[in-house]
C-alpha cells in the first residue's frame, strides 16, 4: 500500500519547501527539536505543528451563522503568561470572549503504515491519548499527535466581563500549569521518540501487539507499558470510570 | 493485512457479549441508533460509546500525585440540564470542581482498513474532526470518532466557589448549547453513515482521494465536500488561521 521511497521523498521535498515559503513557515521554538528529529528521518516529515498556546478569542455567540469568519484574537501566548495580560486583552472584548488552552499538536506524514504505527504508539505512551492515523487511498499516511488536555472558559457576554479579576488570575494560573504539563509531555514524547528510533527492533515495533504471549516482547516494550500506565491522562481515565456510558478504552491495543 | 472475516466475526461476538454483560453495558439512549446501525454490519462492531455529557468533577489540584484516583463525580447528565442542578452539585465541592462538556465519542472496530477509512471519512465530513484510526500489528483496526467540541471550566478552589450563580447559569446555557450542537452532529453522522453504506461504490470510497481529477469522483463525493465545508468546526478552523504556528490542515486528505 505504501508509495515508493522516491515518491515519498518527492512529497517531502515539496511539502517542506512550501512550509518554508509560507507566512506560517516558522516552527514554534518549543516544538523545533521534535520537528527536526522527525524531518531528519527519511520516512517522516511534519506537515504542521503547534507547541501549545493560551488564547483569548472574541466572537459572536456560538451557533450564529457568521461565527467562524468573524472571530478576533485578543491574545495569544506560546509561553506561560501573566493574568495582567489576559485582563488587559479582555478589556477589548466587545462580544463573547473565551479563554482557551490548546495543547501541543503535530501532524506527521509517514512513509509506511508501520512508521505511522510506531509514531502513534510513542504518542500514546507519552500521554497524547487523542492521537490517531489518517490513511488516504492514495497512500498518504498521517499520524496526528493530539492531547486530551485543554481548557475552554467563556468570560464575557456582549463585551461585559462575567467574572471577577481574581477568577481571571486563578484561571491564568491553571492555564499556565497546563502549559507546563504540556511541555513535560512534549519532552517525554521527544525522549520516547529518540529511544524508539534508536533501539527500534521488530520486537519493539510489536509493542502494540496485545496477543504476544508474556516475554515475547522485549524489555523495551515493558518500559513503554509502565510509562503508559503512569502517564495516562486523568480526563480520559475519568471518562472510563463510571456512569452508564459504555466507554471502554480502545487504547488497550497499545498495552 | 486484514484478518479473515471468520476471525473478525469471532472477535465481534466475544466483544459484544462482554459489553452486554458488563455493568457499563447499556448504550446511551441517544447513541443507540448509531451503535445499532454499525453493529448490523458484518464489517463493524462498536467497542465503546458515549453520546455526550455535562459533568462536574471534584478533585485535588491538577498535577498532584493522587489526582487521578481521587476524583468525585458531583453531577453527570447526558441531556441538557438546569443551572439549579449544577449549583446544587457545586455546593458539595470540597476541593476543586471543574465543569466539563464532553462530546459524542465512539470506538468502532473495523474488518479492513478500507472500512475504517470509510467510517473516518464520514466522521470528518460530519464535523468530528479529531477522529482517527488505530491500527495494531495483529490486524485490529479501530476508528475513533471524536470531536474538537468541548468546555472545561474550573469553578471552585478548596470547596469555595470562585464565580457567581449568574455565571454558573450562563455557563450551563453554553454547555446545553454545545450539547444540542453535539446532537445535530451525531444526527448528521448517522445520516451520512446511512448514505455511505447504502450508496457505497468504489468512486465513493475514493472520496478521500485528493489526486482524483475533477469529475472522477461521483456526485456523492461532491455532497460530502460541501457538507464538510459547511460543518468545519470553528475551533479547528480558528487554529488554522493565524499566529505563527505552522498549523496546516492535514484533513485536506478528505477534501
Amino acid at each position: 500500500m505504501a508509495v515508493s521511497m522516491e515518491t515519498f521523498a518527492r512529497w517531502k521535498k515539496t511539502s517542506l519547501r512550501k512550509l518554508d515559503q509560507s507566512r506560517k513557515g516558522s516552527v514554534d521554538e518549543r516544538a523545533r527539536h521534535v520537528v527536526s528529529l522527525l524531518n531528519s528521518q527519511e520516512r517522516f516529515f511534519t506537515t504542521s505543528s503547534c507547541s501549545g498556546r493560551i488564547v483569548l478569542v472574541d466572537g459572536p455567540p456560538e451557533g450564529s451563522a457568521v461565527q467562524k469568519k468573524d472571530c478576533e484574537w485578543l491574545f495569544v501566548s506560546h509561553d506561560p503568561c501573566s493574568s495582567e495580560d489576559v485582563v488587559s486583552a479582555l478589556s477589548r472584548s466587545s462580544r463573547e470572549a473565551v479563554l482557551k488552552f490548546e495543547a501541543f499538536v503535530l501532524h506527521v506524514q509517514c512513509h509506511r503504515l508501520e512508521d505511522a504505527q510506531l509514531l502513534h504508539s510513542v504518542a500514546i505512551n507519552s500521554g497524547f491519548r487523542n492521537s490517531g492515523l489518517t490513511v488516504s487511498r492514495t497512500g498518504k499516511i498521517i499520524t496526528a499527535v493530539r492531547s486530551t488536555h485543554g481548557l475552554e472558559v467563556p468570560l464575557s457576554y456582549s463585551g461585559t466581563l462575567l467574572v471577577g479579576a481574581e477568577y481571571v488570575h486563578f484561571l491564568t494560573q491553571k492555564a499556565n500549569q497546563k502549559m507546563e504539563e504540556n511541555f513535560r509531555r512534549m519532552h517525554r514524547f521527544f525522549q520516547n521518540l529518540q529511544a524508539a528510533l534508536t533501539t527500534e527492533t521488530p520486537a519493539l515495533q510489536g509493542a502494540d501487539d496485545p496477543t504476544l504471549p508474556p516475554g515475547e516482547g522485549d524489555s523495551q516494550t515493558a518500559v513503554y507499558k509502565r510509562r503508559r500506565k503512569r502517564q495516562q491522562h486523568p480526563s480520559v481515565a475519568e471518562r472510563d470510570e463510571e456512569d452508564g456510558c459504555s466507554l471502554d478504552d480502545c487504547l488497550d491495543l497499545f498495552s
